[in-house]
């Protein structure tokens, strides 16, 4: 029996749910306030912001599932019939921490399916540390690999480039972050069946949490300068260029006419430009350039 | 006989100079910094930033002409040859103040040519004020519209509306600012030879300093309180949401490899973002607002 796309949202809410709760916890001080809005067109979704926190400054967990006519650059996309009816849900996440020793994350898990049987899954989880810690680099992608494993052993390596690729901000010849995992469009196939796609789906969104409150619990007290705060902005200046330029799933959101103020919480509270910046030699900042590209390999 | 590109852009070098000198007398404190560069497959630039100024925070005034073989897009875009040649000559301005009563503004006035016979000159100036001000958008419509109508009483009308629509955050469904004029593709006509468009473009180059400084003088004395930077810095916001998501001028720069950092001066030293912020019933901010929108008529 194939799974249901209400199964699929369903599971996704309790995964919102459940990962709000976490970071409230772990947090200590910030509570997530909710929004829930409807998409006139058809679907809707509950957008979770917690802002001021101990540790998270400003964060959005959320949750959506939008339905109806497919627009007009997903049938030219997908060279769908031009009545087609897409189906979207899945959760979206981006931390962006108070404290510049501890790192932004971004996770995505979503579902799609058009008439036509087009039916697939996706996600993603990266890390964006301002200043690069090789333990805690390591730990994360460690992290992701375990899960990747369970399912498929050439799942870490194909999504870890997928990653690397995607998170890549091209007229600033350096990646986003320390990347993580990427996928799409993972359909049934030939060894895989839908339902299995959907565990490792699930795998992934129960990962979240784990890595994310270790992440925060290490770096929550390092202590930081006035320069560290500025670099801080400089990098968050960096994730606001990926997401309006570069970003799929914001392009898409806009383009279909998502709820403009769930999409662009993943924007900073605050956010920097300097003309021409140049870090130091051999400072943090200069260490941390040099790992913000393709192909580091972070677990031996 | 057919004016030249090398007298295009070296008029186009000469209005960068006055400009700087313009804005600089006019700062009492800010100084220009110039940063050549050079493209490698063809052309380069002077890049001038001015920063921490009486008045600007932030300005970039700055001349480009590239040349070489056309990039694809291009090529798609205008059904060209796929070994066409072409070649981008102009000045591009954005100022930053400091004090929320000043507005930002900015300008481009540019030549474009490519082999197969295309030429035509484009450009615009449209301000964005943080706060509206009624008689500072009469003024500034009003000298627009001047110059203009030295050349044809159809470009002030035509032009305008061009800007309204251009200047456009479609997520927001709120214009970048007031507005100004925009226009693209002039090329030589039944009516106008490119000579007459290449005066009419050298009228607008030359409006920019007398309006600007007349606008900086009226506000930089005038007091903000915290509540009203906060403002402001969420509507350079929307200023780079702008910029990254829908200008063209920024989009033709980063795929056609110009200098990240030259393109990029737009953007402003500090922005914010606050999730689903609302303005308080009558206040300033919501006049603002209500004034963000295509159609006004700046000009009785």
């Amino acid at each position: 029996m194939p799974i249901g796309k209400e199964v699929i949202s369903e599971w996704f809410k309790g995964l919102q749910d459940r990962i709000c709760s976490g970071l409230e916890e772990a947090d200590g001080k910030g509570v997530f306030k909710e929004d829930q809005w409807d998409r006139v067109q058809g679907g809707g979704g509950r957008t979770r912001i917690i802002q001021n926190g101990n540790v998270i400054e400003k964060g959005g967990v959320n949750f959506s599932a939008v339905f109806g006519k497919a627009p007009e650059f997903l049938i030219n996309q997908l060279k769908a019939d031009e009545n087609a009816q897409f189906f979207a849900t899945g959760v979206s996440i981006v931390i962006h921490p108070s404290n510049p020793h501890v790192p932004i994350i971004h996770m995505n898990v979503r579902y799609f399916e058009m008439s036509g049987g087009i039916a697939w899954f996706g996600g993603g989880i990266d890390l964006t540390p301002h200043y690069v810690k090789q333990k805690d680099g390591e730990f994360f992608h460690q992290q992701l690999k375990v899960a990747c494993d369970k399912h498929d052993l050439e799942y870490y390596p194909e999504f870890k480039k997928w990653a690397d690729n995607y998170f890549f901000i091209k007229h600033r010849q350096e990646t986003r972050g320390i990347g993580g995992i990427f996928f799409d469009q993972l359909k049934s196939s030939e060894k895989y069946s839908l339902e299995d796609r959907w565990k490792f789906v699930q795998e992934i969104g129960d990962s979240f949490l784990p890595i994310y409150t270790e992440l925060m619990k290490r770096n929550r007290s390092s202590v930081f300068t006035d320069n560290e705060k500025q670099w801080q902005l400089l990098r968050r200046g960096r994730y606001v260029e990926f997401n309006l330029v570069y970003d799929r799933g914001t392009k898409f959101g806009l383009e279909t006419d998502g709820r403009t103020e769930s999409i662009l919480m993943s924007l900073p509270n605050l956010a920097a430009w300097e003309y021409n910046f140049k870090v130091e030699l051999d400072s943090p900042e200069q260490q941390t350039l040099g790992q913000l590209k393709k192909g580091i390999d972070w677990v031996k």
